[in-house]
């Protein structure tokens, strides 16, 4: 299957669908694909919500929510869209809206003739997530004799190794590997497709891609919000589970695997997995040295935050990846609420070079050569280097050359959403994360979160607007 | 001594005062350092030719000149720096003008307190400098008892082997090789000095830099104009003694050397010697297929030209360079007049990445990496590698990271001989060429020069503006 191709027939089902997720990303998204002409003829969405809505008022709320959060939406190309939208309402939790979705099912591959294929998306709290596989699962609604059933489970996947692990057993119990699709939104396809070009398909960066040239590498996922309202998730929650075990990891592991064997999604995810299962473990004294807690001050005052939290809105770690590229080399990343910037860039920082033949000239420094890696914002790559400052004497600077997505390929609008779901439809999982992946990230932060729930420490504090704490 | 400082007290001599080297490049180089203080106080310039002037007149045409070759002069800086000037007139065949020079000097020596250091700069038709120089050290004035005394020589340095070898010889035979200097001007110290801080600053670089990545080197150096008045000594050289056994080979050097242990002149000329005493020898079979020799349509009409002109005006080749760093990498240059443009590049080619993860992608070709070092105009180096085209499938296209040392460090007008005749007056040879690194290349290019002179077949036509011949 051609990923250029319109994804083949199919409804996509959105459990969640009166919810922000709903409104500003997954259906501005359906939106610029179907502009792009990825989304087949034979398409519809189902969305499923609490709220007491008739069908129509559901399309008008989309269509109203298409204007907001599309950029230039086309009126024609917005109401052709909405007219494939329906509406089952009811609670997650009773088997009573999963009896209304299936009949809902079967009238709409009559309607639009989408060949049994369906994508169930949860786009809901993560306690559902489970829940409702089961109950799909339970009305028959995940076998896949007559078209593919997949689903889509948003993160957080788990809040630690032993709910991620329930949280898998749950699902596998129910449906094969091959149908969960694990989003992880921070990363796009895009940037995931950047980066494998980047290294595999430039024959240059590959030779110095290990630990005899690269002396560290540092990542950086910060934002400058704070938790914006979503307090009381992000309470429970924390920088760590909400960042690194799926987001962060996933970065790491690109930035470190080996070259797959293909291109398809379980060459890319075996070696990427490969790469988190080689971390090595943190000891008890890494714990103490090698990892950083922080929250911002004004952390416990903000809405729906508990007064005594000690959740963290900072942390920043240094790793180790115990394998033959790798031994010695710092991964050291850093991610949090309330930093100077919104920004995600990796830095890879290679040793410098031998400063004797310098020092004889008179030179006293030289800085080493960096690769910095832009995921946000201008996307794009960046490379820091030597050069003599012009004059009579022996002086070096450092000098950037730089390349911007944007400036060679334009923008595009997107809410990164649009390649995962097309992915999803297509049934390539390459941008998704494997079961063995994830949880191999959650063992080994276990001992961080082990350490921080018995501790009565409170993350150390840092002033909101700097890079955490010193 | 540092490089940033002023020069010791000197003399400068040049011979062919009344020349066009002296008007547009000599005397604008010494406004421009004298501007940057890098100039003694204790100075001055005695300038020689035939010309019947009287220093009054000589020094009235220099202030013509630098007010007409000098980028915004300041009245009052010329009016100091043509004060300093003296004339001395003669024929350079005659004892006579050395008497004249050397009661001159002894003036100047007063006059200035230049302390017997004297810089004798052959501005002058090569024929010359052997006469000139055994005449200066006739009279006595290249002995060293009192200060430095060191002789400029322009190129071209001798027409083949031969004559290289008995130039050096009668140029040694009355002075030490560290009194030479021969100037190569079109590789300004700036130039020269970036490629050895890009090679050896960086420590990405170096372990790419070989036969295991690169694939090819190719070097241009292109101008556009045609013989333009120099028709009757141009047809006496050629493309190929006008510019490869000095400059072009000196470009294979700095990008083919090894690291030197120091960067003093001897190291690094060292280095960049042995790399042209490794020129795989061009076989008879080689010449036929690896040479290339062409001359612009029209140029036998251009003055002062032969009508039945076999010169070449443009010339190109393939050479190996035979040892474990480059053996079987091409090394390919071309150089000519009457090109598209005036351009002087070199670009390292690196072999292409595997192409089987991004063929099973559906990528049929990758575009191998390649660092273009420009090095006229827009001096500056770019990268050129793989990205992926956004959008659904895998598409890779060509793009590039650039650097322009004028974005960084500005441009400050330039002849391109300040730094040589800063360096000529502080002792420092590293821009200069030295006697076995000429003779090399005057021996490797032998073989080219005398199939030439033997075969009476015309170079290869081509159209003024195009890359030379089909």
């Amino acid at each position: 299957m051609r990923s250029d191709a319109p994804a083949p027939p199919c409804t996509l089902v959105i459990f969640g669908a009166s919810g922000d997720l709903t409104h500003r990303k997954l259906l501005p998204a359906l939106y610029y694909l179907y502009e792009q002409k990825l989304l087949p003829e034979q398409f519809a969405v189902i969305g499923v919500a609490r709220q007491e809505l008739s069908a129509d008022a559901f399309r008008r709320e989309a269509a109203k929510h298409l204007r907001a959060f599309v950029k230039n939406p086309k009126p024609a190309l917005v109401a052709r869209l909405v007219k494939r939208l329906r509406y089952v309402v009811g609670d997650f939790g009773a088997p009573d809206v999963f009896l209304k979705l299936k009949r809902e099912l079967v009238e709409v591959e009559r309607a639009h003739a989408t060949k049994g294929n369906v994508l169930f998306y949860m786009a809901t709290a993560p306690d559902y997530f489970a829940p409702i596989v089961e109950s799909l699962a339970q009305q028959g609604l995940l076998r896949e004799d007559r078209g593919f059933r997949r689903v889509v489970v948003e993160k957080p996947f788990g809040r630690d190794l032993k709910s991620a692990c329930e949280l898998n057993a749950r699902l596998l119990a129910v449906a094969d590997e091959k149908q969960i699709f694990r989003i992880d939104h921070y990363l796009g396809k895009e940037t995931v497709q950047n980066l494998l070009v980047f290294r595999f398909g430039n024959a240059i960066f590959e030779p110095i891609w290990n630990r005899r040239y690269i002396d560290h590498v540092q990542l950086t996922v910060a934002e400058d919000i704070g938790v914006e309202g979503r307090g009381g998730y992000y309470d429970t929650a924390g920088a760590m589970r909400d960042m690194v075990p799926n987001h962060i990891f996933q970065l790491i592991s690109l930035i470190g695997m080996e070259p797959p064997s293909a291109f398809d999604a379980d060459s890319v995810r075996e070696e990427q997995g490969k790469v988190i299962r080689a971390f090595a473990p943190l000891s008890p004294e890494d714990l103490k040295r090698h990892v950083v807690r922080g929250q911002y001050k004004g952390y416990r005052s903000e809405p729906k935050v508990a007064r005594d939290s000690r959740t963290e809105t900072f942390t920043a770690m240094k790793l180790y990846i115990e394998n033959w590229r790798w031994a010695d080399v710092p991964f050291i990343f850093r991610t949090g609420k309330k930093l100077p910037c919104r920004t995600s860039e990796i830095v890879i920082q290679f040793r410098r070079a031998p400063l004797r033949l310098f020092r004889q000239a008179g030179v006293e420094a030289i800085t080493p050569n960096q690769i910095v890696i832009r995921i946000q914002p201008n996307e794009g790559i960046a490379l820091n280097f030597e050069a003599k400052v012009p004059g009579p004497s022996m002086k070096v600077g450092t000098v950037n050359m730089d390349f911007r997505y944007q400036d060679y390929f334009g923008l595009r609008p997107s809410t990164g959403y649009e390649r995962l779901l097309h992915d999803a439809m297509l049934g390539d999982a390459m941008l998704f994360r494997r079961a063995d992946a994830l949880e191999a990230g959650w063992a080994f932060v276990e001992p961080v979160q082990k350490a921080w729930a018995r501790s009565r420490a409170r993350p150390a504090a840092y002033k909101p607007g700097t890079w955490g704490p010193p």
